[in-house]
């Protein structure tokens, strides 16, 4: 068979990939080949522990990208001839394409911990037919340990402690979501989430999982105390899914991700990649980053799908933000950009603001909740360098109103004469915006 | 008595004056001269008659202006005699300054029709004493009219329908708040409200308020069409409160407001006004306007009250962007910068964008609302013109999103091409983040 397009991988990339390829190029024809029959939301994976009703409720719709034309095949794509422009797959099929884009996601890294593979050990992978299997596994046991408290591991915890008795995060670092959030932030999740009964434990690095009989029975840590543990989860990151791609001889970035140019081309002629397999660059440093959000992945996939027949969809000169939000027990937190000690340590002089305010006016409404903004800006130019956000549900689209400062330049002078709207039932009071009073803070901590 | 700082009004522009100018400028005696013992916050007024549980609730705290030593004194300021540099106030009382600021605000337009000013008609002042006084009256109401479906005229409809047996809401133009949101948009407050027990009548012209004993008994249309009321509320706008500008001589603008330049300066030497007295700019053609909004009276309040003594906080070379939302049963919108039906009146080119999602991902989540975006942009360049946003209670914050990407000349390819952040409890999926989907739809139209 012969595509113009063919999209490997079925989940958030590939999916906006082909999606987009269609819409910007009707008269193409676009064929996605997954692996799996159906795919889970990314994001939504943790959900599907307690507050969705099922792991089907998880589960990504492709009715859109079928009713605009799109074909699918399940199968997995084993190799890429990119002399004769064609891939093969497991079900020994050779699809022919003009225009490929990988879009192969990641999977969860497993530490060389002793005890790391035996029996109510688990991990996380984007994977309906595993998740679906382990979880009725995770949820009959009375004592979780949950290794990383990044944000799966938070989320996860979070969710399990609906359904067993015990639930442990463990984090190496110091704090919670510890590479995300400066600490006076992430302190807001752990403070909601151990209230509501996970233990946290931080700064404690994991020794190896014990076992009995071949079944996790405890973790022991470095400093030999042992907790007791009948399932543990694993949650320490995620790493490119790039097997096809090093096979295929594409040049692969320094952290392990496919190397692509601004317009998500590869090495390789006629060939895109999009997503988690995919080097990103950060945005202040043009660093390479191992950056893996769905949100990074539409936004490469939009880019792949949309100049797949020459660039039409001029991209701004920059590299990936890394802009995320989570919601931990009605606490919510974002964040974009760089966070203050992230900022130190690449060597930026930086100055910083703060403001605390509702997201309600007046404050005693019923669902208000705290506000709390924090910006770090660059010296001397004052541009902005990153922000972090906690407050209720709307946490989620006022880092993005951050991450659209980020991605103008913004400064603590442009965001302290920022123009902006309010309502009683829906953000602060405009007397008391925390983005702006921040912002005005910072700059009196310049003057001073 | 004399002050280095005078600020007459203590709403949310003269308190953001005062208080700016307390920080910026600490050595700095400051006083703020209000008419009233205490000052509702002024958006939050229609939600003290239903939602919130007193009038009290909706008052605006100063203690934290108290604290940083701004003092206060309740009179009424009554002359400017600015070549002495001093206020006179109807408590015989002199007070000299160095600086002066007019925070006067704005008063209810009546409109000139028969009966308009008998018994049982309201306005709503934002005044304490006569919110006070008047909503046992009106929540003891049987029958109400409301006259105006602009924002007041709205949020009042939905707070009254809670509290008395019928509520009628009449809008002389085709549409709920048809300043605001293009039709398309307002459609979906309109039926919130209407399947909540409000009678919406619109491109209904009032022609008399009709009484009986001098008491409000109906309202009668152009048609000559009768509806009965026991109370009619006048929510057909606010002007500025200038009498003691106008009759101090200074230049006031087009549209009745205080003339200022773009750092809030009257025309008079060493006085600065901010917030609805003023005559605030379009910020896209820079005609006069009578823009009045809370979130714009701070602004105009930041800008003076931090350049009172020298031009310190720069300003951006804008007009005054209308950012603003509301809430109605649930369905939150907001709009900023320039509608469909209004870009198109004063002459532009436009190219419009929509796209349609759900505020969380998967869609069923139990608290996900509809999303929907429509931008408007200018063409040929493609610069954003204007935004409107449906959604759940995050559009008080996506509509700042808008509002950032407007005060930064973002164009179509920049937001199709918008980086930005998701999460499952929080926002829309990536894979349909509405605002980069509805920039992507806008650019095919271009690309036709």
């Amino acid at each position: 068979m012969k595509y113009d397009v063919v999209v490997i991988g079925g989940s958030a990339a590939g999916i906006i990939a082909a999606k987009t390829a269609k819409l910007d190029y009707p008269e193409k024809s676009v064929l996605v080949v997954q692996k799996e029959k159906v795919v889970l939301i990314p994001c939504s994976i943790p959900y599907t522990f307690s507050t969705l009703k099922s792991v089907e409720e998880g589960i990504m719709s492709i009715d859109g990208p079928k009713k605009l034309g799109i074909e699918f095949l399940v199968d997995e794509a084993v190799s890429v001839d990119h002399e004769n422009k064609m891939i093969k797959t497991s079900g020994d099929k050779e699809v022919e394409y003009d225009k490929l884009v990988l879009a192969t996601g990641s999977t969860p890294v497993i530490p060389p911990i002793e005890g790391s593979k035996v029996d109510g050990v688990y991990s996380i992978p984007k994977d309906y037919e595993y998740i679906k299997k382990v979880q009725p596994e995770l949820k009959a046991s009375k004592n979780v340990v949950v290794i990383g408290a990044g944000f799966i591991g938070m989320e996860m915890s979070d969710e399990l402690r609906k359904e067993v008795e015990k639930v442990t995060l463990v984090e190496a670092l110091d704090g919670v979501l510890p590479l995300a959030f400066d600490k006076d932030i992430s302190d807001y999740a752990a403070k909601a989430l151990s209230e509501n009964g996970v233990e946290i434990r931080t700064s404690s690095r994991v020794k190896r999982i014990k076992s009995e009989n071949g079944r996790v029975s405890g973790v022991e840590f470095d400093d030999s105390t042992v907790i007791e543990a009948d399932a543990v989860i694993l949650s320490i990151g995620y790493k490119p899914t790039t097997k096809l791609a090093k096979e295929a001889g594409f040049h692969m970035g320094l952290t392990g991700g496919i190397w692509t140019d601004e317009y998500m081309r590869t090495s390789i002629k006629d060939v895109f990649a999009a997503g988690d397999c995919v080097e990103h660059k950060c945005f202040f440093t043009r660093k390479p980053s191992r950056l893996m959000l769905a949100s990074t992945a539409t936004f490469d996939a939009r880019i792949a799908g949309g100049n797949l027949f020459g660039l039409r969809m001029v991209r701004e000169k920059k590299g990936n933000l890394a802009i995320f939000s989570t919601s931990i027990e009605g606490v919510s937190l974002g964040a974009a950009g760089k966070i203050e000690t992230t900022s130190r340590a690449e060597g930026f002089d930086i100055i910083v603001g703060k403001a605390q305010s509702r997201d309600r006016h007046p404050g005693c409404l019923s669902d208000s909740s705290i506000q709390y903004i924090k910006l770090v800006f660059a010296g001397p130019s004052g541009i902005l360098l990153g922000a972090q956000v906690v407050s209720g549900k709307s946490a989620g689209e006022m880092v993005n109103i951050l991450g659209v400062a980020l991605q103008n330049d913004m400064t603590a002078t442009d965001l302290a004469t920022l123009q902006f709207g309010t309502h009683p039932l829906l953000t602060s009071a405009p007397t008391m915006y925390p983005i702006v009073d921040a912002a005005k803070n910072a700059l009196r901590e310049i003057s001073k």
